[in-house]
């Protein structure tokens, strides 16, 4: 698929919302609300034939009614519709459409089967590409199309791609809730024409993507997802969450998207071959495509954790030990140095325990002896106290050849400040030392094959 | 330990704060405030030879120039000071005592474990039971009695001891965010006179607690540990979190609070037989803990799903598959009652997938017919879409023989509304299909393991 046919999905210039409403309780007004909303930078148009305006803006009967040719139609109309007017959408012109309407092939019935094929038959015959039907839409937070729901506006380097509305919806409330924001979520639904591999070789080449989260209940075409996956993970992460993996998660997935969800270690060992993450959680998802979008690459997998508290680093040795991470001695000049700023009763091993009234200044004397340190690759750096000026000392060593972690919990109101202050600068923070760990295992194990696959 | 001790400890009709401070980035003026702020419903005393008043509060040069007998003296002065400080207390007619201050066995010095030594016989002379030293304090919210930080108001079922005062800081947060509130917290720091046995008698039989969750780094005692807690988890279930699992962690355990960590595969027969619930997790330390105390009891291991999203009903299936629950088939009287009242396009399977445009009635039809089916025990309720009106049906089949697990994702702002109005009405609630079903899990473990042991 050229690059060029998904600009019309992602960057219109221009979008019909057929089937767009008055009524606030249809997905078609809350469709069209939402775009008009997040601030879509192009020209909407809602296709009404009973409205004379919706939400304050001009209504059409029929896109053959609008003035100018439209890029993107959005479809939110009972499915027996669906073709017909998608033959008049191409009539008009149209490049590029999202069917969020049910009732297709989903339905497992051969009503839905056929309409859904006729569809696609349309589609092609005027070389329409589209994304559904059956799906929660794609949201471009940079060019305000939220052609989904919730509304969802902070733009930021995350994408995610998924066969579950719900997921990919709960992905972005948490990108935003923490200030990262996304730069594409597509939800496939039927998944009847673009697939998950056209959208990976998309976000390969979308320079506001950092990295790539899917979830996934089958792929498209095995072969194919490897060969692309294997060449866009050169480029940035791809993370995956792999369901039906179980006799009982099979058999649902056949009941959801009508696909065969395949043996779980055959995906496993294919994932490898492409330097594709896997992960177990949609909070792992979430974690891990975060965590790679944003931290620079470690060198190799020696871990110290720097804590404040000596519980949290406990539980960070176990699991990254458990997690076959190397918890690092310090050389002998680091232990030294650090034995000169720093109290006496600090704990200057492996975790390296500031103890409870560390401050951010102690944190900060710490870490200018770490980053010299060539016994050190990651960073796990926690915070389990309220400490002012975490972000700021962060921010300080981020860039200075290990990857540095940030991990705070346990600090209330200043934990939130610091936390927000740190993801406005781009630095990832993690709630808890298991799922800051996690992240390091993901970025160490990603990087580590890159570097094999190159050499 | 006679349980009266440990009333003076939680529920003291006077409390004084030695090294109360007006300096308000120190410890000894945080913990005085947070008592004041949290509404402490007995007399507060500041001691401090330096001020005439702290907070508006007068202030004393020794707690032996208080006009009434204290019964809890929270010391936040340095170590050196504590013996002879106590020993007033003592004269005084102290009961009980907190001792926050560090720098005693905990560093390592003899030094430090000689004064620690001093303490305890001073403590003993006078019959003063104490928490500490170099701990984080304990609260009592159901008292307002925050005698640590941070300021933690939220009363409520969740009984949380740790040897990390981040672990306990952060299990305090969570509740308090979600709205469910704790009832005793306690951070145990040297644990050099009262322990975790103690603690778990005395919670044992505190209406309050309803459940018990224990972030551990070694038992004090283990045969008397395991004894204590299979009479408690008869009455409530306690919650574990054990570190120092592997080389590297035990290694740290030694140096945090001294103590040995010893074989976890030992522990875990142990928990085992005293039907103590193992987690792996800080998070799923918080979770378990809050669905125990607050879901009814399952009667077996069949798990039924009902979803507004499909992919969520899959990554449940899977997970509750792998963890050993059963999915369950609908009796067939079931699946015809549902057939006659949902929309044709519903999947009547299980997982039983309402579809996305569900609202909270189709919800409510669906659980009328379900809690009357012999074949499920356990229903995994995930609302995956912004749908209002959940908490109402929730608690509508809530205590109707089945354990209702809700689960809510995806939802935005209505997520936000009827995950509060579930908490406020004692509804655990939870955040992702995986989180609910590790808790659905623990409570079958734990009420099958109850009444084997009981029969």
């Amino acid at each position: 698929m050229s690059l060029e046919t998904l600009k019309a999905l992602f960057e219109p210039n221009s979008v019909a919302v057929i089937g767009a409403s008055r009524e606030p309780w249809k997905t078609g007004h809350i469709v069209f609300k939402n775009i008009l909303e997040a601030g879509y930078r192009g020209k909407l148009y809602p296709i009404n034939p009973k409205a004379d305006e919706i939400l304050g803006i001009k209504a059409y009967p029929s896109i053959k009614n609008i003035p100018e040719t439209v890029d993107l139609a959005v479809f939110v109309i009972p499915a027996r519709f669906v073709p017909s007017v998608l033959e008049e959408a191409g009539e008009s012109g149209v490049k590029a459409a999202i069917i969020i309407s049910g009732g297709f092939a989903e339905t497992g019935s051969e009503e839905g089967r056929k309409l859904q094929e006729e569809v696609v038959k349309v589609a092609n015959k005027w070389g329409i590409r589209f994304v559904g039907p059956n799906c929660q839409g794609i949201n471009n937070p940079h060019l305000g199309l939220c052609a989904s729901w919730p509304l969802i506006k902070k733009a930021g380097p995350l994408a995610i791609i998924s066969q579950s509305g719900t997921v990919a919806a709960t992905f972005e409330l948490w990108a935003e809730a923490e200030g990262i924001g996304i730069s594409k979520m597509i939800a496939l639904g039927n998944r009847a024409d673009i697939n998950e591999i056209d959208l990976l070789e998309y976000l390969g080449e979308d320079p506001n993507t950092k990295a790539i989260g899917m979830y996934l209940e089958s792929v498209s075409n095995g072969k194919k997802f490897l060969e692309v996956a294997s060449e866009v993970s050169k480029k940035k992460p791809i993370v995956v969450l792999k369901s039906g993996r179980t006799a009982s998660g099979a058999k649902a997935v056949a009941s959801h998207t009508g696909s065969l969800a395949g043996e779980y270690n055959i995906y496993l060992a294919a994932f490898k071959k492409a330097n594709v993450i896997p992960v177990d959680s949609i909070e792992e998802l979430y974690d891990v495509t975060k965590g790679l979008a944003l931290l620079p690459r470690p060198r190799g997998s020696n871990v110290l954790i720097i804590t404040s508290s000596g519980g949290s680093g406990i539980i960070s040795t176990d699991y990254s030990e458990q997690l076959g991470l190397k918890v690092t001695l310090l050389k002998e000049e680091t232990v030294k140095a650090l034995k000169e700023k720093l109290p006496p009763y600090c704990i200057i091993k492996n975790p390296l325990d500031l103890t409870g009234d560390a401050t951010s200044d102690r944190y900060d004397k710490t870490l200018e002896e770490v980053v010299k340190d060539p016994n050190v690759d990651l960073v796990l750096t926690i915070f389990g106290d309220p400490i002012p000026g975490a972000s700021e000392v962060v921010e300080k060593y981020f860039n200075l050849g290990k990857t540095i972690i940030p991990i705070y919990l346990g600090g209330g109101r200043v934990e939130e400040e610091e936390k927000a202050k740190m993801h406005s600068k781009g630095i990832p923070v993690f709630p808890t030392p298991e799922r800051g760990v996690r992240v390091a295992k993901a970025i160490y194990e990603y990087t580590k094959n890159l570097y094999k696959r190159k050499s």
